[in-house]
């Protein structure tokens, strides 16, 4: 079976403010070999852009160093405005398992990522998420806080040595967060309501930092053009915190404020088995398979 | 994108009665090029074996051949005893469009390998489901009413000459159904009840043959070790008729009977689809596009 990893970085440029360098990016993530493009996202407001692609370790491994290396020729970080919080050219680059691998795989891939583009494009980075040396560096907000203008301050703090690099930002890349984790999944309900506190205590009651759902983050946001409210979640492990588990206690709560839910969204792509698990659990299916019963994951194993 | 038919060929032999021949088909099935046997299912009271395999069309269709011919060699139909009806050696062969071919597709195949058993096997053969050639020959009970005893008489009838071949069985192989079919779910639903009128009502109440949905198949049957009786069910087109819609229909039935949904089981394969729109549904995930957001699809397209 073939081992396939997503890779998911955000550069700090947008095609509102730089399409060419959008285009540039775009063409040596399609150059890669064993590696597939899936998505390219960019938002102008943010001047942000989100690559989303899928490959063999060796191949994304390869993407990654090469993507770094053309956002840092591109990419002037000081002349970077936007609404989105980044400290570098290449802002964050996180890793996947996706099939035939593991989260320590891609733990494992990170680090290598890091050390290469030290070696080889100096320029530093924080490891994140599962790849974290500290606890505090878990976190993305952690890390970023202070961006770029603030970080060289913040990297003489004894706790905020760069994992990889020294003590010094790059000078027009910045640095850069680079980690393993699991699949994420964009899920948001939108209520029936234009009540903004109905949405952020119903956010308040399921996420994990407040005592909700352990894998779910969770924000109430008005969607002001259509005079609703939205939970807006961020599903960061599908397998242990399912996307019923919120989804059935938001209608739950929503309801005792005389609330109803008008629909969920997910945004951009999922893995079938969050999707699967779902329908097993509404259809009651409970000894449903997927592994042995979606005809899909026999075709997929069935590869070279 | 490669081309991928399933092939579900059900054979009048089991491993109870003939270990042997299950071997064979099974060595056969492994042996044809750009094909996967993905399961064997032998049941011994019905003495009936069915193999699940998906291929190429070309290696689908040359695998179809040589099960055929395989079962004809080994199974002499004069001497098969089963509670299962049945009216050939290989009793009836379906082929199924999976990925990056249609209905239509399935239909020719299953024409050319029904003119083959007939030239090299002298197995003549009824054409059914989408490849029918009359509207009495679309169910597979109707061609294989009479069974293999009975066969011979009724191939003397003017409207039931074999769609290939003479009006005579094969003397030990008898005759076959081939045809092309949408892939079909095995759905059931158990109810809290040991009262079998209430799960036949039910199965009434949603089959497209009594004016419930129209490409739902359901059955009362009693699961006497466990005191409960089910609605069992054959969806034979999800896609126009997608499970929520029995599921829902059967709970609100129910509860009219006082009356309460177990769980629900679905027997063998399915497409992931069937299962991701029943995600959609529950989560009201009305905008959810599967082909575009589910990464399992992204890698499927991206084969060769």
């Amino acid at each position: 079976m073939k081992k396939l990893i997503e890779f998911i970085p955000n550069f700090s440029v947008s095609r509102e403010h730089d399409n060419e360098t959008c285009e540039e990016l775009i063409k040596v993530a399609e150059s890669v070999k064993d590696c597939m493009l899936l998505d390219f996202q960019s938002d102008g407001n943010h001047n942000r852009s989100v690559i989303t692609m899928i490959g063999t370790p060796e191949g994304i491994e390869e993407a990654a160093f090469l993507l770094c290396k053309k956002a840092a020729e591109r990419i002037d970080l000081r002349k970077h405005t936007g609404e989105h919080p980044r400290m570098g050219a290449t802002d964050v680059m996180p890793f996947v398992p996706l099939k035939g691998t593991d989260i320590g795989e891609c733990v494992e891939l990170s680090k290598r990522v890091a050390k290469r583009i030290w070696e080889e494009l100096q320029i530093p980075s924080f490891l994140y998420e599962e790849s974290c040396t500290r606890e505090e560096r878990r976190n993305l907000a952690n890390c970023r806080k202070g961006q770029f203008e603030g970080m060289n301050e913040k990297l003489q703090l004894p706790e905020w040595a760069p994992d990889f690099g020294e003590r010094k930002v790059h000078e027009t890349a910045g640095i850069t967060a680079i980690g393993a984790r699991m699949p994420l999944i964009a899920f948001n309900v939108n209520l029936d309501t234009d009540d903004l506190q109905i949405a952020k205590k119903i956010a308040a009651a399921i996420r994990g930092s407040s005592g909700g759902f352990k894998y779910c983050k969770a924000l109430g946001i008005p969607l002001e053009d259509r005079h609703i409210v939205q939970v807006s979640m961020n599903m960061v492990n599908y397998e242990k915190t399912p996307l019923y588990y919120p989804f059935e206690m938001i209608k739950t709560l929503a309801e005792s404020y005389g609330v109803k839910v008008i629909e969920s969204e997910i945004i951009g792509l999922t893995p079938a088995k969050a999707m699967l698990d779902c329908a097993a659990f509404y259809l009651k299916a409970h000894d449903f398979d997927c592994m042995e019963q979606v005809m899909e994951y026999r075709l997929l194993e069935g590869e070279e």
